[in-house]
């Protein structure tokens, strides 16, 4: 054995949305060397298979006892580079997307600790392979927009007039019904197609159509579950008349959208 | 063996930006089953690997005397559904995004034809994961934008006002000069940071940190190299201290970015 460096390495590494095998094979790989791993609560556990010999800590909600602040995660992913030579941060999607990359990068570069990123699929480009609607279309396909719907209090954000063919929205699934009437008060047509998707990517997945002035009706479909919401031109199903069947117990303008298999 | 079945089934997978280990664990397990892989000219040929036995169609620039037309190539890949059991339409980046996935999607509709949709990293994605610069950034995390710089008809589009704290632009490697004016005249600030990154994600990447006032300057250094732009809060480094080394044959503000590695 040569004579451990003062420091580790730390990988940033995106899982991707859920099922453990839409992780990247570089991922993969960096994961399987990895001697400590930090991962939020959302992550698929079956990822852990990947470095089942790995100490995992989990520094989401479920592992304190209070949902942890993210200067403590960044102690923590420091302390860990202190004690291990190869550290793996393991963030749900991907991490220079709405996931406090930055906070991290800085916390380790003021430590002195080197670090990779390894890129992920995000929630949005899952929820469109998994529901087979891409998210620029023929002449409306200039631009995709992703935003959070909610602010960093954890209130809903102010609503802005269309300005890309296609707006996803991520972390809505609590607040469908006001995103809905902000999204129209801001000007979105009646009629924009909304696509809800929940648990993108993962075997539990749940999808379902929407009118934005109708969209409400998802808020009971997708209770409780991590949401995609996809307005604009890439909602609409690339097959017009194939209208997915209605679902018996959502109102009105609802509509179940089977998740693609063999 | 099972009698074969009337028609073949189709898998489009994202090999992502470029190095094959940035492609899925599903993308890659897809891709060893599969009996032809149509491809695109800019897909990495270490993919090949992954497939070494299946028949490589190359749909690409390089395979036709011409471009091909988008109806050529759904033509190829109904036409390989006839003949063969497991087709994969594999793509740079995502399929779903400036991947006119949708155009293909609806010829295997109308074609009577099932697939898949294996999702991937997008190059924006791997371009910010490359260079360690977050898309979303503390107190100007709301929003991305990914937009393409060029029209269908191949010249390059009407710039709009910011709209989102990042924006990033593919396709803008040929008119990075035209780009920048644009956006200024659209009124962004002249100070706007932009991070240039061409070939994002492979061993041969290149990346380069401008103002938008002073962007012509990337047009030499990312010469006939496919590229992608951030501009606004993701472009920024993300230690405002650490500014990378001048590059000597690059003009005033134009400095290299060292891609991370061990």
């Amino acid at each position: 054995m040569n004579s451990a460096p003062a420091l580790g390495h730390v990988v940033f590494i995106g899982a991707g949305p859920g099922a453990a095998d839409l992780i990247t094979v570089r991922g993969a790989r960096r994961l399987a060397e990895a001697e400590v791993v930090l991962f939020d609560a959302l992550t698929d556990p079956a990822l852990r298979e990947l470095a089942p010999n790995a100490r995992w800590i989990d520094v989401g909600k479920r592992g304190f006892c209070h949902a942890p602040k993210q200067t403590e995660i960044n102690a923590v992913l420091v302390r860990c580079a202190h004690e291990y030579r190869r550290v793996v941060r393991l963030k749900g999607g991907d991490p220079s997307v709405f996931g406090r990359l930055e906070e991290e990068l800085l916390a380790l570069a003021e430590a002195g600790i080197g670090c990779e990123v390894v890129p992920g699929v995000t929630a949005a480009i899952a929820a469109a392979a998994a529901t087979q609607r891409p998210l620029t279309r023929r002449g409306l396909g200039r631009s995709v927009s992703l935003s959070t719907a909610m602010t960093k209090e954890g209130s809903l954000a102010e609503a802005t007039p269309p300005s890309a063919d296609t707006e996803v929205f991520y972390m809505a699934g609590r607040q469908l019904a006001a995103l809905g009437r902000r999204l129209l008060a801001a000007g979105w047509p009646a009629d924009t197609p909304v696509l809800v998707v929940s648990q993108a990517g993962t075997p539990d997945q749940r999808a379902s159509d929407h009118r934005l002035d109708a969209l409400a009706a998802a808020s009971m479909l997708h209770a409780g579950r991590p949401a995609i919401v996809t307005v604009g031109a890439g909602a609409r199903p690339v097959l017009g008349g194939a209208d997915p069947a209605p679902l018996a117990q959502a109102a009105g303008r609802t509509a179940s959208v089977e998740t693609p298999t063999d």
